[in-house]
């Protein structure tokens, strides 16, 4: 770890910190570790940590209400949407979608654009769920979001992966389903983006990427469809008994509860969704602006389906990438290397990841090209 | 929270804390809090946060290996058993247990003893598992741990609730089981004293009691009863799945893991189980001494089956529990009042209750006897 951890930038305390590229779990804002760092020994002068309180307090109510709520606030979903922090990841949506949501005699559609599709489909396959894959992009090594697909109108619901970490492709513009549900798998955009809540029937996101902690998911759901839980599937899989007792069903992961609201309001603080996205936006611009002025850097997802949060490329030989990941972790840009099922790099770049790690990250990408090209 | 905040005694620093009665997610020790407070921001040197951490970073498998090893280590379990750290709680273990373990044709046993024993009873029933209740102590109002029971050689296992919170009983000895598993929802009583490992099939506790934050439980399951799991059950619950893996199928609530992990090295560092488990009993004693010296304080739970972990009594009357837990709080001792479903008095007394803490609550309870008997 070189110059850079030192470096001290706009009043930033750096603390000697790398800039982390990694898939998730990933980079975290610093102001808001620094105030759960702060407040860990004794939560707002009560004289005990987060980490020690009842989840039946009123404190931790308090935590809890406030997080729903700006989860509700950042995008604005109206009072049609439940909002419940539960366990398990996006691997346990994967079971509690169809077990809550399939009905029977009508099929669960997915549109397969990668491996957390297949294992959403794999799941629904393996719990005898009547499914069908109504679109695919496996047979271009899943380089691109199918543009047409059926969606019919019988269906219990559309499952889509909103973006695919490992691929580095991400759904520009989200499906229309009409009176179907339309089901996204958010875990590595959700919420670095404005979108139309009431597009959508149960979005959910393991926290882990770009709004907090791992072990808490946050599901956001339109309340018509707590309707569809059956009686008999495991309790902690079941979206009525958690949204009727406000998550607070068994004990959640109240930790994890706490930091993903201080995200909301870190992200709150940037000045809302619009001015994260437009960070966003522009840290992703100025990375593919990189890829696509040399033949050196070689993008992997198709133009019109690349990911703002997920940029995944090639160099020229796999050696050339390793020492591109050596030299990068040397530099103190860490979590470069692609996912292990398809090699290549990878640079996630998550809403806390600042212009300043994309800046460094490109002028490190130039020197290396520079050097070895 | 009046004076006894500001104490500074045997070199510890206060930090203004209070004494946290609650019974979960309840105290854990200082030691291990300063400790993460201190590394939250920088890992190790490593310039990120374990928060921010890949898990599957060397650096994480290296902290989920110790806390595997040293969960097996303060206990002696050898190497027929695993360690995993699942989401969920005891609530998804109390799915877990018969879709992985129950066998057709072989019924679930379940000993009834409180709230937690019914809710794993009704969830077996709710999943349609061949289930049957071979002891209970409900007509006693949950008082006593039943001291007979018949174990049917054919069961697929026996399930017990080690420690009822609720109603301050505790199994002082755990059933011989012969070749019928052995399971136990050790939640509120994990690792609080010495037991034979070689007892057990499957050992489960929500970690937010006696071994860390909420958001993980732990898992300790003898190898060969990982067989047992079914292919068609949800992914999240397959024990077998997150055995092969090391707990990593997907990513893991890693932050809970890695105090998990701080709360073992803790009880290694106190000398080990042996001496936890007298500081334990020297706790409990000092508080019973107080409930059994006058009728003022009536202990609810049978002077055979009382527990060690929570320590539930009544007033003579509603008003003067209610006077009692204000004035304790008030004096900055907290999270004294008994379940909701029963009233009265509990004093979660885990691991980390130090004698000081019990000292100033035997105080309490006297002053508070003497103004009001």
């Amino acid at each position: 770890m070189a110059e850079l951890n030192n470096n001290k930038t706009k009043g930033v305390k750096m603390e000697n910190r790398v800039f982390n590229f990694n898939a998730g779990p990933a980079t975290l804002p610093l102001s808001v570790l620094e105030h759960a760092q702060k407040e860990l020994l004794n939560y707002n002068g009560e004289g005990l940590s987060i980490l020690e309180m009842s989840h039946r307090s009123k404190t931790f109510d308090a935590i809890i209400n406030k997080a729903v709520q700006d989860v509700k606030n950042v995008m604005g979903f109206d009072d049609n949407y439940d909002v419940m922090f539960l366990q398990g990841g996006a691997t346990g949506q994967f079971a509690a979608v169809p077990l809550n949501l399939a009905i029977k005699g009508r099929p669960a559609l997915y549109i397969n654009t990668g491996s957390w599709s297949k294992k959403a489909i794999s799941e629904a396959k393996k719990l005898g769920i009547d499914y069908k894959v109504t679109a695919t992009s496996e047979s271009e090594n899943f380089g691109y979001i199918p543009g047409s697909y059926d969606v019919d109108a019988n269906a219990s619901y559309l499952h889509i992966t909103s973006n695919n970490t490992i691929f580095g492709t991400q759904w520009q513009n989200y499906p229309d389903t009409g009176a179907v549900p339309l089901v996204v798998d958010m875990s590595s955009d959700f919420y670095c983006r404005r979108f139309d809540p009431k597009k959508f029937g149960l979005i959910y996101a393991g926290a882990q990427k770009n709004a907090g902690p791992s072990g808490v998911a946050i599901i956001v759901i339109r309340k018509d469809l707590l309707e569809r839980s059956p009686d008999n599937i495991p309790t902690i899989l079941n979206y009525q008994t958690f949204a009727e007792k406000n998550s607070l069903y068994n004990t959640p992961n109240t930790w994890g509860i706490y930091l993903v609201g201080l995200v909301m309001q870190w992200i709150l603080d940037q000045g809302g969704i619009d001015e994260v996205e437009a960070i966003n936006r522009k840290k992703a611009e100025t990375l593919y602006q990189v890829l696509d002025s040399t033949d050196f850097f070689r993008p992997t997802a198709r133009l019109d389906s690349r990911s703002i949060m997920n940029i995944t490329f090639r160099l020229p030989s796999e050696d050339l990438e390793k020492k591109f990941v050596a030299e990068a972790t040397a530099a103190g840009m860490i979590g470069l290397k692609g996912h292990r099922s398809v090699g290549g790099i990878r640079a996630s770049i998550y809403n806390a990841m600042t212009q300043e790690g994309i800046n460094a990250l490109v002028s490190f990408m130039r020197e290396f090209e520079k050097k070895n090209g």
